[in-house]
């Protein structure tokens, strides 16, 4: 929860291994999250719904987006908007990188809540 | 206002072109705004301020960044966060391209309302 202007190195963080294929950068103002999902090809983050409105944006590669039902290739310059408590799936069809914005900020992951990342039951 | 999952070809958009040396392309959700800014070396996005939460993310090339009244030079993977109502201004060191994302939705340039990226005199 940050009231101030702040650099946020992401590039420089240490990636957190989540799944096999997957790992995690992120940082948080008062109101928002920004994250670089990492992937190489077949990696997988699972189908799970949050209350936080949002975007991810793919930086390089390709992503399978699986959104509400419905199913998108996202390539370079792409994103996808997922509206909040929409369940929604990514999985990796090329190494890739994806920068993800939240709003609220996460505040689940704050506290330790993000077994979704870490558990492969419902890829 | 979107409450639907939707893909945000940003890279298929037609950039906007704002002052010289720097287009806009952009897209909104019910809570976010997503912008691709890119600069030609000497853009420049002049000094403003709005009641969003903003961060700001450098894809690739280098930028200033002056938030209030701190400069940052930021290069890929470096990202600044921008508190509501905190003045801010960036200056584009080589050629580049800045993900924005917003929090709420950027209902002024929604309403028109974005001389400050089209007014040189307060650069």
């Amino acid at each position: 929860m940050e009231k101030n202007p702040k650099v946020i190195d992401l590039g420089a963080m240490t990636p957190e291994q989540m799944l096999p294929g997957l790992t995690r950068r992120y940082a948080s103002g008062e109101q928002t999250t920004v994250t670089l999902f990492e992937y190489t090809t077949g990696g997988v983050a699972p189908m799970h719904a949050h209350r936080h409105e949002q975007v991810s944006y793919v930086v390089r590669g390709r992503l399978k987006a699986t959104v509400d039902g419905r199913t998108f290739e996202l390539g370079p310059g792409q994103a996808v908007l997922v509206p909040p408590n929409v369940p929604h799936r990514f999985e990796a069809l090329t190494d890739a990188l994806e920068i993800d914005f939240f709003t609220p900020a996460r505040d689940d992951w704050a506290a330790g809540d993000d077994r979704y990342l870490r558990i492969l039951g419902s890829t």
